[in-house]
């Protein structure tokens, strides 16, 4: 039954619809901080990484996200940022499709997926281009030039959700490598993406996976092709021996070889912790919960503040689990909100979003929030001055 | 005054000569990890970003490291692994370089620095090649053809340390380009790569640092060549401004264009506490009492243990703070000492390495250690089956 707000440490006095950027603290996770640092890393020192299992626990973190993207065990490496895992995974399609100088995105997609693909473009120096049509018209703009189609499944500012499937198809019958970026799907949604048969999907895990600020990133790679790539972030932890030393870089025979360096236990730890959650509800009820909030939301918000324009997709078939408003004084009304216990966050330009996540939230959540909102907008409290200093992050 | 063993949390009844691999527990560390998972995530949330510092934290923590390798501020960013941050620093070299295809190190350089250059030199496709002679023959190696040095400071095996001033030198005076990789340099020697002016220095955290299990790694630029690097490895958070969220990639302009994805808050909490231990040393009492500490441990072992071969140079001069031994069941040899509580570690082929810390060893540890070794080798101790169990990691 949801939420399992016993199972999160949550301030009171607060709902929280930011959970689509930084998910709350899971109750287990603070003690098994604890555990880590005091008696794996302080009492067991360097005989933590076999005592305590440190050696594996990238691999044991990754067997557990596997189910929640509908991927098979042994499939997902964890480690590093989302931003090294796009660029692994696309490096290794442009390195499957040599001949072809496209890679197809979309222009929601988050700047950093493009930075990297920029980047590494520019990097390998034979022309690559990065194309970034709106997000309804990448389909038709898939054709042979197309090395690789690379999106975020859930659009990070308007919570448009690209068909999975029939997108991966498409690529396929061009003969395009697909790349899918979770980063907004991964906990919010039902996803397969072993029907899919996408070749890669990457993903973080702070926001609906709550492992906590900074917590590692992961990579699927599609089994039947692992053994063909080349890694371009080639170290030593994807080595097949790392302890071996051996001057020759031998990839593992596995997703493994898609770890890089020392891998950050503690946060890992955390994030395993975090995701024992998993084993107490069900992807389903969470996207059907999720639904239900969602549009509870936008009929609230819809009947209450006129100033506000729906962005996100109206059906929920087409939206992951946030909903975003366009309004113009959006920076200054969401500090208003915040002010007053509604945390949402803003996104430039002139977006607010608010997103839902059934594990910690329920109806009287949204129904406090509209109240909220609607006291808001009703006395145009976002006029003032103190909600207009910008800062670094919302 | 050395050591300061009040500073750590230290498991009773154990010699640690392994803080060249993982250092300790400093005290402080775990205080920290309680504030920031309990107090910032699980209080503030999302707020936290900016309540709690989070944003500015990858520069407030280079800005400590940046004094200990003699750097300025704000000429150190941190974040990833140190596999990464060689990447980094390679791409941005041989950019520099467009004409040399030359990638120089040497054959005692740790396995993932010369991975990472064989995988970005094939990436690249242009002919770049990784050469690796011995450690003392690299200089006589440098020439017009050399687009990069790039060696590790002090050897992980040996504890051999280059001569950084004159090998610097020697790749300007040929117009290559310096990387310094500072793993087993950094809090362990007085270091001054302002004065060296190598381009670049990289180095892990989680060593002589003490930063714990996977901590993050620092990449250091010379501030006037920051300007001119397109980074390869272009991330949002290297961005001049990440929250615009533009489609074009902006670098910062500073040292931070080399920072990539979020930064792992709860890894560089418990990394900016242990740097505190920093304010209350010098590294130059560090230095002599290291030299003290070697020079008696290896007296010690060389008049009670036949079997073991010193490889590190006998001249301290040429060593950074490490010690090592070759012996043929060295493996076996290190369990034995370990089941007797003096934790050193072993690197195959047949080095039994131990790390020199004084920060929290004195002449007593050295002492016993030499004792319970004399016994381990006396007894032939490490013939003992259950010794010669390779596990993962030792």
């Amino acid at each position: 039954m949801l939420p399992r707000k016993d199972l999160f440490d949550l301030p009171d006095g607060i709902v929280y619809l930011d959970g689509n950027s930084l998910g709350p603290l899971p109750r287990g996770a603070a003690a098994r901080a604890r555990t880590v640092i005091a008696e794996e890393w302080g009492g067991q020192l360097i005989r933590a990484w076999n005592q305590a299992g440190w050696m594996s626990l990238p691999q044991r973190v990754g067997d557990r996200i596997a189910p929640l993207i509908g991927a098979p065990r042994g499939s997902v490496a964890t480690g590093d940022t989302l931003s090294i895992k796009v660029y692994q995974a696309l490096a290794a399609a442009l390195s499957m499709r040599p001949d072809r100088k496209i890679i197809l995105s979309d222009s929601g997609n988050f700047p950093t997926d493009l930075y990297m693909a920029d980047g590494l473009a520019g990097l390998i120096g034979r022309g690559h281009k990065v194309v970034t049509p709106p997000p309804e018209e990448v389909m038709s703009r898939i054709d042979g030039d197309v090395a690789a189609v690379m999106l975020t499944h859930v659009d990070y500012r308007t919570g448009r959700m690209h068909d999975m499937d029939a997108m991966t198809r498409a690529a396929h019958d061009a003969g395009a490598v697909m790349i899918w970026d979770l980063a907004h799907s991964a906990g919010a949604v039902p996803l397969d993406v072993g029907r899919s048969k996408a070749e890669f999907a990457v993903g973080c895990t702070y926001k609906y996976l709550n492992g906590g600020p900074g917590a590692p990133a992961f990579i699927h790679v599609r089994p039947d092709i692992v053994e063909g790539i080349a890694p371009a972030l080639s170290g030593w932890m994807g080595h097949e021996s790392p302890f071996a030393m051996e001057r020759a870089y031998r990839p593992a025979m596995s997703t493994e070889r898609l770890r890089i360096g020392t891998p950050p236990v503690i946060q890992l730890s955390v994030l395993d912790a975090a995701l024992d959650i998993w084993e107490w509800v069900d992807m389903d009820d969470i996207r059907a919960a999720s639904v239900e909030l969602s549009e509870r939301f936008i009929a609230g918000v819809e009947a209450s503040c006129p100033h506000l324009k729906l962005v996100s997709p109206r059906r929920w078939q087409e939206r992951g689990s946030q909903v975003s408003f366009a309004f113009e004084h959006g920076y200054a009304a969401m500090q208003a909100l915040i002010d007053r216990g509604v945390i949402g966050d803003y996104r430039a330009p002139g977006i607010m979003r608010f997103g839902f996540t059934p594990l910690y939230l329920d109806r009287n959540d949204i129904d406090k929030a509209v109240a909220i909102m609607a006291g808001v907008f009703e006395k145009e409290l976002w006029r003032d001055p103190r909600y207009n200093v910008m800062s670094a992050v919302t």
